[in-house]
């Protein structure tokens, strides 16, 4: 129980959430944009990114952002993926695409040796993911550091964006708790 | 990449499938139903069952499970916690709140060991996740012949249901794969 029962934030969990935005290009369905911001308050992130329709107030938003609507207040609309990821030093892209042979496709393992090395260098990170039905296209991919494609189902690929995001973000908020659990923090 | 080419379905993997169940209590939103039947899809899960007021046949049901409609199709509507639970060996009850000193409160790490080891026994498992608003009830948990509470950050540990029920079927999922890519299976 040393994950429950520690009452700290380590230094690894602060640069979590302080140096990693989520970052939602052309989000459509105010669901999908609401769910994300309790996904990310069930796991500890803060800063959100999107782009888009949407204004953020939609009723639907609000309401799956229960008790997360100060991360959707907060969250910066931005016109464009040059907005989203101005500013950003290193940009994570996910995809279940793969479109290039050029050595920045990672796996989940991969992600998560490369995420800890560049939230270790202080840097900013963005964590991008595409809209809800053509997901990120070629020309966002090449403005990627890196791809990633989660490890699903083969016969299933496509996951729902909000569920997305919540499976890298857990996958995160873990690894910061076997961290601390371990006694590296 | 050993988890993304191994084409094979792991002995593990088939019983995860064959033997386990995810149940929804008192479900009331068609959105959680249908996005659990997605994110069954996508980590590989086909048994579902469910009570309360809903048929399966909402449009919004329909809509987010897209894709994984014969999930939804194949559901079992139960009329009570007696029949959900019907014909199962080992249920885990999933709850935030820990309300007895029993020691059948199990963490994650705890989960993890206690469901490899009812897979191993080839016995049929229940993953029960209760009402939107109220969760599981006391009398519920009771019934339970375990109880979990998942990590989440400790300001906002009330997940939404389908987002809590993919977190635990993540989980199995990924330490299937893990089994299959450390060749133990």
């Amino acid at each position: 129980m040393a994950i429950e029962e520690n009452q700290d934030i380590s230094p690894r969990q602060a640069g979590l959430v302080a140096q990693t935005s989520i970052l939602l290009h052309q989000v459509e369905g105010p669901i999908n944009l609401g769910s994300t911001c309790r996904a990310m308050a069930n796991t500890g992130f803060q800063k959100l990114a999107y782009s888009g329709r949407l204004s953020g107030l939609e009723s639907a938003a609000l309401r799956f952002a229960i008790h997360a609507q100060g991360i959707l207040k907060q969250a910066q609309k931005q016109p464009d993926i040059d907005g989203l990821l101005d500013g950003l030093d290193v940009v994570f892209g996910f995809s279940p695409r793969d479109p290039w042979t050029d050595g920045r496709q990672l796996d989940l393992d991969g992600f998560h040796r490369e995420y800890a090395k560049t939230l270790a260098e202080g840097k900013r990170i963005g964590l991008l993911f595409g809209n809800e039905m053509t997901g990120l296209a070629n020309a966002d991919l090449a403005r990627c550091s890196w791809r990633v494609s989660l490890p699903t189902a083969k016969t299933y690929v496509s996951m729902n964006l909000a569920q997305a995001v919540l499976v890298v973000l857990w996958e995160l908020h873990r690894a910061a708790a076997r961290e601390i659990s371990s006694g590296d923090a």
